[in-house]
């Protein structure tokens, strides 16, 4: 047991003993690190794990406190048992169908894809847009377009090596956000009739990018608590038909497991014997509450097997388009599918976020973000379990901002969307996340969208319109 | 004939005669419009129209002038003959090799496809960066990302309004780039092996998305000054195997050719009676010498068979990344395919241009602009014809910024790019712009991708070139 876990466990001890009550403060984490003679980093990461177990809370600027006696707790949904034959995939139209749903500045949207945009540094990010595109030398307009700005390519290259990652700024290809190079990668790896891999439930996306390719998908099970089932992966590619894999290890959506670091490791190197391509979807890894940051796959990957894709605008940067493919031995097929098919990413959004990067203070703005998902994690978890019915079960992800909540078998998610929608509040119904439309009784719901209030508003509006589908059927 | 024709052939004569020597400074607008009692804007259109002559020059503030004599003229290309055959394309390792060589900022870059960026107002976009997102509501960073942002396609909308075209904000598409907008065009539109139209030579780009879609090419007699042949075309729709047409009816790149109204309308006429669509690249039409500004095809399209694709990229703001398509019939699946590739184009660089066309300004620039191109081709026809071989042939475009050059059969454009780059000097071979290797002894010449001087100093180095292969074969 490390330091961190011991002293948590001892405040735990002190909370349930009633020795620490609810609404009492826990000491500073200065005061904590000078009289047990810890680090304060140790602190923070006990701190963490507490709130992580949601024992405690920090309140802005105020410090952290012994949380409300929690309900009852809800128990979490079981690995996904998807079915074991590919499929083709014919997704879009309700996609489009789910995703054009009007909805006004009145609906509480938990059905979101996006963070709330006031928690991001909008106008720092503003003023860097104005000054790095003043400084910028006209010839810079033209200049690295297929690739992508080098300066920012080496500040991505240095985030890598941050997390233990050689990654040299020519394997680095600027995109159009992680949506760009997640499908050129997808795109530059198959032809028509391909099988891909994927989690169950799994991200809408790579299930439009395989309908649009003519791809055929295989879902696996997949845990949320770790993720896709590596015996199901290994069988699948011991078949020998696999293509390439689209998997998302970090906090995936919508489940939001985290596949243990170990884990990582030993897919990377399942994929390395069976010489299979992963596309790594890594766009919420920064988002982790836990006291360490987890590792990507990428990070075991020796022989360049892994397509890693993040960006910024889950993070930092919403709506600027900046993502990026860290490719492996991919890196040159991806660059031209790219140049090909939109040529570059906006020169003023690069420019700008590496201005941003420059300045420093990004990680501190994403200390302050993860600080906030986690408290608003903990309003809706708790306002679930106020609300909802019994035996609903609910994740309670280490890190990113959805819940994925299991329902009674007698709920159909499209009706409640649709109630929902007429009560002011949006989800995000489970079908959307099957090649064949499995997960009908499943919800994806967003707990950081707007303001703690609305969510747990929201969460309540949707509590009460399960009992009342019940008490109907 | 029109009074400024008639104003401009009077002034012709007068330089005819001797009456207006090399040199000699014309009257300004202002007094020419009170002299002869005509508007300012007849005077302009003819003093445009003699530019384009190449008998009168205009020096920045300073006024128009009688040019130095020109050299004995240069023929024009002839209309093409492309093969009357369909084919598959392998094109892109071709485009890759010669895109990506190596050079330094030292090299002529005569071989540029982009204007030299000193020629936009990088400085007024980068103040409209900064004040336009720190204006912006941090909700537009996640709202809007299918269409595009709306109050961009409203203008956008009322530039079409001042073309004549109605175009609804609806059927607006904002995408990264025209290369987005063409590419996702392609894509709705088409299934392998399908049937494409291109002009001969064409773009490379229709040809690197015909290979990468699997589809097939048909490539057509194509005029340097009117552009593609209406006989070949409704030979080839007759046939009834085209899936749809990609064309550049204004400035085509590499030709320059610009397609009469009367010609357009009757495309626009002939794709309605055989219900094929056409991919419209218009985006050099802005950057028209004549005194009128041309219509595109889209302008005569009655019933959305036209998928009309622009940017501001080659106009405005390069490297910003915007470009749009107003996409008739295909609207929603174009819009559709958009969101599942990349989501979005940049909401800063929308709201950049959005600000920047708010504030005005936009055709005076574009007004600026057109001139200095005039002026770079001037030079540049003047600089082939002093240092080229007699049986040199060269077009005359209208607009745009490139030439394109027809050299004896006994040069290899593939050899003179290389012994080119050895000297300093970058140009794009005719190979590139063709789907079964054609135009080996032609070469497309940016005139305006650097200044005057090196532009003249490198087309002299080209010259030389020529010459000495000609002397070794």
């Amino acid at each position: 047991m490390t330091q961190y876990e011991q002293l948590a466990d001892e405040i735990h001890a002190l909370i349930h003993s009633g020795s620490l009550r609810v609404g009492d403060r826990l000491p500073s984490v200065r005061q904590s690190s000078e009289r047990r003679q810890l680090s304060q980093s140790t602190v923070f990461q006990a701190y963490y794990l507490l709130e992580s177990r949601g024992l405690i809370e920090a309140r802005p600027r105020s410090g952290y406190y012994v949380r409300p006696r929690v309900p009852a707790p809800l128990q979490r949904p079981k690995t996904s048992r998807p079915s074991p034959r590919p499929h083709g995939v014919a997704i879009n139209d309700l996609v489009v169908a789910l995703l054009n749903q009007p909805h006004g500045s009145q609906v509480v949207p938990l059905g979101s894809a996006f963070l709330d945009p006031t928690l991001f540094p909008v106008d720092r990010l503003a003023r860097s847009l104005g000054t790095a595109m003043r400084r910028l030398a006209p010839e810079k307009l033209i200049e690295e377009l297929a690739t992508g700005q080098l300066r920012l390519r080496q500040q991505i290259s240095q985030r890598y090596a941050a997390d233990g990652i050689h990654a040299g700024v020519d394997e680095i290809i600027i995109t159009n956000g992680a949506m760009d190079a997640l499908n050129l990668s997808l795109q530059a790896l198959t032809q028509p009739g391909d099988l891909v891999l994927l989690e169950a439930p799994t991200f809408y996306a790579p299930l439009q990018a395989i309908e649009r390719l003519k791809l055929r998908a295989l879902q696996l099970p997949t845990s949320p608590s770790d993720g896709v089932s590596l015996e199901s992966v290994e069988a699948a590619l011991a078949a020998g038909e696999v293509k390439v894999c689209w998997f998302m290890p970090s906090f995936q959506n919508p489940l939001g497991a985290l596949m243990p670091d170990e884990k990582k490791k030993s897919l990377a190197d399942l994929l390395a014997r069976y010489q299979v391509p992963l596309i790594e979807d890594d766009v919420y890894r920064d988002l982790y509450f836990g006291p360490r940051k987890p590792r990507p796959v990428k990070a075991f990957d020796r022989d360049g097997w892994v397509i890693h894709c993040a960006s910024f605008s889950k993070t930092l940067a919403p709506g600027y388009r900046v993502g990026w493919a860290c490719a492996g031995r991919w890196t040159r097929d991806i660059e031209r599918l790219k140049v090909m098919s939109s040529l570059s990413a906006s020169i003023p959004s690069q420019a700008a976020i590496s201005d941003y990067l420059a300045q420093g203070g990004y990680d501190l703005h994403l200390r302050r973000l993860r600080q906030t998902l986690l408290h608003h994690r903990a309003l809706m978890v708790d306002a679930i379990a106020e609300s909802f019915p019994a035996d609903t079960k609910v994740t309670q992800p280490e890190g990113g901002y959805f819940l994925w909540v299991e329902l009674s078998r007698r709920i159909d998610a499209l009706e409640l969307m649709r109630s929902a929608m007429a009560a002011g509040v949006s989800l995000t119904p489970g079908p959307l996340f099957s090649a064949d439309r499995r997960f009908a009784h499943c919800i994806r719901l967003n707990y950081c969208s707007t303001s703690a209030d609305k969510v747990v508003r929201g969460t309540h509006t949707l509590g009460k319109l399960v009992h009342r589908m019940l008490d109907k059927t």
